[in-house]
């Protein structure tokens, strides 16, 4: 009778993504009923994206699903909690229908792990938004806050920054100039951070956060301002050197060649990756035995200084100049 | 730094409706920490409402915040589950500043009761789209599914049907040629119920709905379409006496004066109200410790027969012809 409907269209394309969920009921009920495993608590977050905001009018349907889970999943990493449930709203213009639903599973089958718990789907006259609701697990009391990084510590970050900001670059016509050098392959990599940030072994990640991290945040919108975000609620301030930014390769080429300014990459948003602050020294968090492979970089230090204050540095200890420092699409005028 | 921002914006709006949760962080961090009591589960709903497809362009913003809010509502309570905690994210067009937050947020005070938990604003092109998650708390495997209709039980529902869809022909011009003869009382009422579906007291409704039904889901589809699916899963059919179902006394009149056939109440919409089945017959319910106040009114009945097929039958026993059973965006033809 639901042929054509919402039933059968959740039935073929996101029923598949609920396995781990018996609680799920194979999305045929109106709610999941979910068993919070005793000694942990929840960790919840909320991300949602909008069309022509946080992603291209022609950005893949299969990309836009693991944008959409990987983007919470980040959030829920840098909490130190390991993914648990996700619910997910899609609102769809006409345009998206049976073909689009078909490749959006497809990115779900990447990267859902069989943890979508429920959803809804809704037609809109606007344009495709898509929001998660995702559901972490940390041991009881464990969530690592924004609050709580010290005078003293350093400042890590647990990938590279500004790759997804040059492929969104690689992706917009009128900015091609500045990447015009760049080879295919470096292209394609670039395009793929800013189009897919997936998470690599999130539950390994967020042991690692929670193991060893004062604060910690994930870098969603622009290094510098979500540095500003931690370090207000921590009540410090953050020195961060600049050229100790892990960035792409073809980040370093471009920078090299003055096509690209080292700064630009520290406020383009889409990073996903988590910053955090530590007692532990970069030697100490490499040592550590949750950190084994791939320890986050060490990028500066946390400071006395007026709350939310963040200083780039350069080489010579000299601070550089910051034009903005990251996206709120909220805000009317520049900042800093 | 973020005056006119994102950060603002929530602090000022939202954060007043999260005093409940000190998990939730006064909304300065980036997820809820949240812990269930023992021997509880989660429920968890996903509901999003667009402009233009759930409530009109001028619905104002207060009162789209308890629709927001109270078809979640609805949705926990129809499981049995008393609310814990609310998740929302709102895409807002440009229109959409600082004067309608701050009478969003009079609509948050009046339905939210400080479980607001999390929640992202952003920026779209398109119309105005809210996604609500919401997480109820039921004691452990007591959430109230759609399966679990017996031939023989009763059906009932929590509230008057038709109403919203009434109110919304009061709001819709072209359509006012129905409800023309209504007077002004009558007519706010009606518009009430379409913008401002309110559960009352959901704690002991939800406590009502796990004490005595079999199987329930909220009706928000339409009576007939949301019965049908209920039906379905437990692989049952349901006869609902037209006469039985409770309506609007205004409803009453304009059936009466053939400005309004009865039947189209029932594939309206937006009812937000119970749906149940139970074993209970409908004085049994009645004195039923749990259903002193306001008790469902018995309009049914669930019988062998087709899985999912629901009959509408006159006072004579007569099966009534049903035009369309509700309401599903998705659905290109008709149904039934």
């Amino acid at each position: 009778m639901e042929a054509a409907g919402e039933g059968a269209l959740i039935a073929q394309y996101l029923r598949p993504h609920t396995h781990r969920h018996p609680g799920a009921f194979a999305l045929l009920d109106d709610a999941a009923a979910l068993a919070v495993p005793e000694g942990h608590e929840l960790v919840v977050t909320a991300d949602a994206l909008a069309e022509g905001v946080h992603f291209l009018a022609d950005d893949p349907a299969e990309t836009l699903a693991v944008k959409a889970l990987s983007v919470n999943i980040s959030d829920l990493v840098a909490k130190g909690a390991a993914p648990f449930a996700y619910f997910l709203t899609l609102a769809l213009p006409e345009r998206c229908g049976e073909a689009w639903l078909s490749c959006f599973a497809m990115g779900l089958g990447r990267v859902a792990d069989g943890r979508l718990a429920g959803g809804d789907l809704i037609r809109t006259r606007g344009p495709l938004t898509l929001s998660v609701t995702a559901l972490g697990l940390v041991p009881e009391g464990r969530m690592v806050r924004r609050e709580g990084a010290k005078p003293g510590e350093e400042v890590f970050v647990s990938g590279l920054i500004g790759s997804a900001y040059l492929g969104l670059k690689c992706l917009v016509g009128e900015s091609l100039g500045a990447v015009s050098s760049l080879d295919d392959s470096s292209r394609a990599r670039l395009v793929g951070r800013y189009r897919e940030p997936v998470v690599e072994m999130p539950e390994r990640l967020a042991e690692g956060v929670r193991g060893v991290a004062s604060a910690a945040l994930d870098v969603s919108d622009g290094l510098i301002l979500d540095a500003q975000r931690l370090a207000l609620v921590s009540g410090v301030a953050i020195d961060i050197e600049a050229e100790r930014v892990p960035v792409d390769p073809a980040a370093e080429r471009l920078i090299a060649e003055g096509a690209v300014v080292r700064e630009a990459l520290f406020t383009g948003g889409d990073d996903y990756c988590v910053l955090l602050t530590s007692p532990l020294c970069a030697q100490g968090l490499q040592a550590h035995p949750l950190w084994r492979e791939r320890p986050p970089v060490s990028i500066g230090r946390v400071v006395d200084g007026p709350a939310g204050h963040v200083r780039l540095l350069d080489k010579a200890g000299n601070v550089v100049n910051i034009p903005r420092s990251g996206h709120d699409h909220f805000r009317k005028g520049g900042a800093e």
